[in-house]
């Protein structure tokens, strides 16, 4: 008996944002998986869920997805992952691979689950939906969304600048992740587009490293955070 | 001493997708509030948390925001249910106001919030995030939703058709909600874009009354469920 594969979505950094399904399948899993960025780091994921792991009746793997430029260096790494979690199930143990926020909403999970897919089609697998960075961040900024006919886009802000530009002017409510690394450019496309004025930079919704700042124009030329994002809302319609 | 408003996100229909705050906030509320689309059937958000309610020592009242066509009456209806709350507030109680998915991704939570805050810049409020139908309807049908530098679209099916029909274009995957009263016209842009090989059809996410439906092609003519909705997703890039 092949065992399951769990990926399972822990929110946004708040220990008590983690739904009660994904407490009871962390909880019994006797193999939980982590992903991590480099080894020098703890897992972000990790943080979030340390305190309900049980050590003594759970062995808890860390697996390295380096953020590298090399596709063949990522690709590798992705592969040794899943190779890793492959084992272990076909050895009839559970595993809950945990990300956070959402598995299916630009994790890791989706490489591991995609690979899983590939070498064993019909291998049992439970996602489990978790809360996301731009909800979670739209709640301490106290920022609706969306409302009534109007329009989401979640992108990352380090894609094409022109697309940029086309879904920030379509869009009654953009948010951009992945902001860390291009900032001042999007900042400069926010003031071209008459956009900055509608903007929130949000660090960490939730956790104790938590930062909300409304004049986002103030962090021009700074480090922001890597899981940090904006939030665009054109209007309020109600 | 004005109460503090709670906005609580339940999650998508599985009573085990709320978060651990939101089962402790609601338990600790002493007026419940749910909203109902019409008086004849019981409000979706009371279904999540019936069971968790604690009828003794709790007020539960149900707030009716009816899908009119007129916008006068939408608003009449708001205004009453904002000042039922408003009044409770004032009077000291906390108030829990439920709602499906997240309070600030299309729920009837936006409205009361932003009357309240008109009337009253200062009260105390607190939002807590849900997992929103989209990421649940994705982990069901174990569809990715966005990777890497992919882009993500939700909108309403009900929108301008040429605008639908740009996001559509442009974006990697598109959420549709609110396809129920626009089934047949969206089935067919999707045909016309070639993407309904693309498209899954998920009703209640995780609930008894969960469908996935691979082939939409099969609901043409068919009435479907007003809490489902379409996934269109245009390519793995893994």
């Amino acid at each position: 008996m092949t065992g399951t594969l769990y990926g399972v979505g822990v929110g946004p950094g708040a220990p008590d944002l983690l739904t009660l399904r994904a407490l009871r399948i962390i909880q019994a899993a006797p193999v939980i998986c982590v992903p991590q960025r480099t080894t020098s780091a703890e897992s972000y994921a990790l943080s979030i869920v340390r305190d309900i792991l049980v050590p003594a009746r759970q062995e808890l793997i860390e697996l390295l997805f380096p953020m590298s430029r090399d596709p063949d260096t990522a690709a590798r790494a992705r592969d040794d992952a899943a190779a890793r979690v492959h084992a272990i199930l076909v050895g009839g143990r559970d595993v809950a691979f945990i990300t956070e926020g959402d598995p299916l909403l630009y994790s890791t999970f989706i490489h591991l689950y995609e690979r899983l897919r590939a070498v064993q089609p019909a291998a049992p697998v439970e996602i489990v939906p978790g809360v996301t960075s731009v909800t979670a961040a739209a709640a301490v900024a106290g920022l609706p969304l969306v409302d009534g006919s109007e329009q989401l886009a979640i992108v990352p802000a380090t894609g094409d600048p022109n697309s940029l530009r086309d879904v920030l002017r379509v869009f009654d409510t953009v948010a951009l992740l992945k902001v860390s690394p291009v900032f001042d450019r999007v900042l400069d496309l926010l003031d071209e587009l008459g956009l900055i004025e509608n903007t929130v930079h949000i660090t960490q919704a939730g956790t104790p490293a938590q930062q909300i700042e409304r004049d986002v124009r103030a962090l021009r030329g700074r480090q922001v955070d890597y899981l940090s994002l904006l939030l665009v809302r054109k209007t309020r319609r109600t």
